[in-house]
């Protein structure tokens, strides 16, 4: 039995079926490798069934032995090999330089992300349609929540529910099988795009009960579900979507103990983060159990106050959608989602997307997935490239308010990127390095155009377009 | 002798020519009619001539009496009829309602400003056609320095000084007669054109000296400057252009007791504010001297916290202008200049307008006026038109943060004007009145029409065009 670097395995064991195997039964199992332990816990997969999952990260042979309250599930032991990572496998993501992001194996990582909060709620027909054009889009991050949704625009029941089913309520101590294979199905195949799965954990918009659960009930479901999907080499944690909308019943000293849950049950340390509603919310990113910043907020020129204030990766998940919902956060122009990215890739951050227009049957992508609809994703996919292109290590901001403070860049080594927005500069020569050959080009971010316009030495002013949308980029020339 | 109200008296006397008259020689008079009196100072305007000149602000007979230290000038007597003031003319400016400005006579004003802060020290024939511009331009406000100005596209010498020659430098001791004569010619050509004349005082783009002179000399200078121009009753003072750049040899307590000179040599009481460089260093308009607020700030959406902050009315002179320099305060486009200005307007504020377009002889509008290439000014001129339209108090911005945090919004009585600017809804209902009948109005801030969509019950969405750069326009039916 083989299975790749960063991979799942996947011990399967059988054990008592009666009672309540969620509650009753304890599972784990020590994974060892010469001189390395991790413990693994796992979990029930009803008739029966158990499961101890692990993710390797060093090749050669593993042997574990499972520990269990249940005889028939205490001491199994086995041994696996732990082959070379296949092509495209990096391993999971994790924070680097401080304010950016690197697979395990030190490839770059810089998120594209988009938002299809209740995708895998939708069936399989939209499901897979959603799988379709994620593979073409050119984002390597999805966020999406384990619950299904009640908000505007998602009224439609959902397939699978998280509980098992009791009288006209849910058994909050029984978790549905079929859904959590659904679930796990759709982050697998996620994967297998290259896409990084932003798991939200908690959500507000709901109408069954399950932002309402007892705290016990809510621990439970975490170990549960961290549990059942950590060994996912491109899973994130979220610990809600717009938390402070639940403040309420979960109140901050339960976030924080959320953070202490997912990390005690991930031997794996995957990237945990939460979202925060309104603007004036953001959660105290600089906690040490989070590591790196979700923001969401509209006004992107603020991206160095979130860096410097938490000295994390800053994401602005939502720096409102390209759509024209009757909603301010889902009718921003293609324009302006692209303009925002931008300002948040020059000045050292990262952004998301997602789309809001109307639909005859209410399939908005934010929500449900489905086919993309706006002009905003094929410019992200090119600043993507741009960014790709640039250095391994991610991009720094400028400092200074002149000139940086209107115009966003950063940039690191011989590199710059500059990207001017609404400003048309005919010249240009502020700020840029005193010394040093630079090959400049002119980026066009809405006609997703490069074109090189020679070398210059790093203080003559350069000759530009003057006209909106662009980014100048200097390379320096040996 | 007759002037009309509001109108320009001038009493003219001849007095001493020898020693120097700015300095040995006190005046003033005494102008009274029943009850009121109002104390007006005079000055001394070359070849032996004395002048003290006088705004009346009530219709009838009006006398007055000279005050001198010497005898000549002393205890001269005389008397004009004020006649009713002619179409056009309103009266000065005031601060109303709070937040807004309205001319003497109860007629709104509502400022729609531009800046050309050196036109007139550039010669007749671009002088002339900066007045040709400007009379159908559709501004009411120009930014203008008295001093002439060195500074980037600015190394033309003026034909006129301020202050007398001496040897190599000047006698900051002796005003230039021509150069006021002219200063005022031109002041007072805007005032024909129903131009307010913004006069700033001081700055710091210098290199003759007058940025620098010893305090004594400016408050001497402001004194004759003021007492000259106060009686025009379409003059506003601005203490400077970037008070903070003079910060080093004009410390605060020195810009404080500016607006006391200010005030007290001009009876008129006319509109006093100051105009920051950085933008963290806004003056404390809420000091009592200072009648309204200025500010240079490209992020327009804090409007709402300056009026909060200082209780006063807001103009936000310097925006950045429309135009293509190297400099970013000068290069946005036409577009982002006329998005600004709307999201000022319906926030409850006011803005500024200024041209920098790169120009072969260097004659950028923002300086040296000439004539108008941007795309932003008739925009402009359609909205003012829009908020003429309005409620005659002006408007107050919607509070609240949703959802009027990312939507400029405001309104006053059965009116709301609602711009979206980068957001493009489908359908709009989020906070419209719950009560009443409105006609609903589109508005296309770039193509300048108006299409009325019809009578709406205010808390059904109204269906949109779904693009950006539009305004929606509400007015409650009888």
């Amino acid at each position: 039995m083989s299975v790749e670097k960063w991979g799942v395995f996947e011990a399967v064991l059988t054990g008592p079926a009666a009672g309540n195997p969620f509650v009753d039964v304890q599972l784990s199992a020590q994974f060892s490798q010469g001189a390395t332990t991790v413990n693994a816990p796992g979990f029930y997969d009803g008739d029966g069934t158990y499961k101890v999952r692990f993710m390797p990260s060093a090749e050669g042979e593993w042997s574990y032995k499972t520990r269990s309250n249940v005889d028939a599930l205490d001491g199994q032991q086995g041994r696996f090999e732990c082959t070379a990572s296949m092509a495209g496998n990096h391993g999971p993501v994790r924070v680097r330089h401080q304010y950016h992001f690197g697979y395990e194996d030190g490839t770059s990582f810089f998120p594209f992300g988009t938002t299809c909060y209740a995708w895998a709620h939708q069936g399989d027909a939209l499901e897979e349609q959603t799988l379709e054009t994620l593979g073409t889009a050119g984002f390597n991050k999805l966020r999406m929540c384990v619950f299904p949704k009640d908000y505007i625009f998602n009224k439609n029941e959902p397939e699978y529910y998280p509980f098992a089913k009791s009288g006209d309520g849910w058994d909050f101590s029984r978790y549905d099988i079929d859904f959590f294979h659904h679930l796990e199905k759709r982050v697998a195949e996620l994967g297998a795009l290259g896409i990084e799965a932003d798991i939200i954990l908690f959500h507000p918009y709901d109408r069954w009960g399950f932002a309402k659960m007892a705290l016990e009930e809510d621990y439970a479901y975490l170990r549960y579900v961290v549990t059942r999907l950590a060994a996912h080499r491109h899973v994130w944690w979220s610990m809600a979507n717009e938390y402070d909308f639940m403040l309420e019943d979960k109140p901050m000293e339960v976030w924080d103990h959320f953070f202490q849950i997912v990390q005690e049950n991930d031997p794996y340390d995957h990237l945990r983060s939460i979202h925060n509603g309104n603007v004036t919310m953001n959660y105290d990113h600089s906690k040490s159990s989070v590591t790196h910043v979700c923001v969401q907020n509209w006004d992107v020129k603020k991206m160095r106050e979130w860096r410097e204030a938490y000295g994390k990766p800053v994401i602005d998940d939502e720096c409102e959608y390209e759509g024209n919902i009757l909603r301010n956060w889902g009718n921003i122009t293609a324009r302006e989602l692209v303009h925002r990215y931008w300002i948040c890739i020059a000045y050292g951050g990262y952004a998301g997307h997602g789309e809001t227009y109307e639909h005859p049957e209410d399939i908005l992508w934010w929500s449900k997935g489905g086919v993309l609809y706006g002009e905003s994703w094929p410019r992200l996919k090119f600043l993507r490239q741009i960014v790709e292109e640039g250095p391994v290590e991610g991009i720094e901001p400028f400092a200074g308010s002149f000139p940086w403070g209107r115009t966003a860049a950063g940039g690191r080594g011989g590199y710059s990127l500059i990207y001017f927005g609404e400003h048309q500069p005919k010249h240009w020569g502020n700020g840029l390095p005193p010394e040093g050959r630079y090959r400049a080009d002119v980026v066009d971010t809405w006609n997703m155009t490069v074109k090189t316009l020679g070398v210059f030495e790093g203080q003559n002013p350069i000759e530009l377009p003057g006209r909106p949308g662009l980014a100048l980029r200097l390379r320096m020339v040996e």
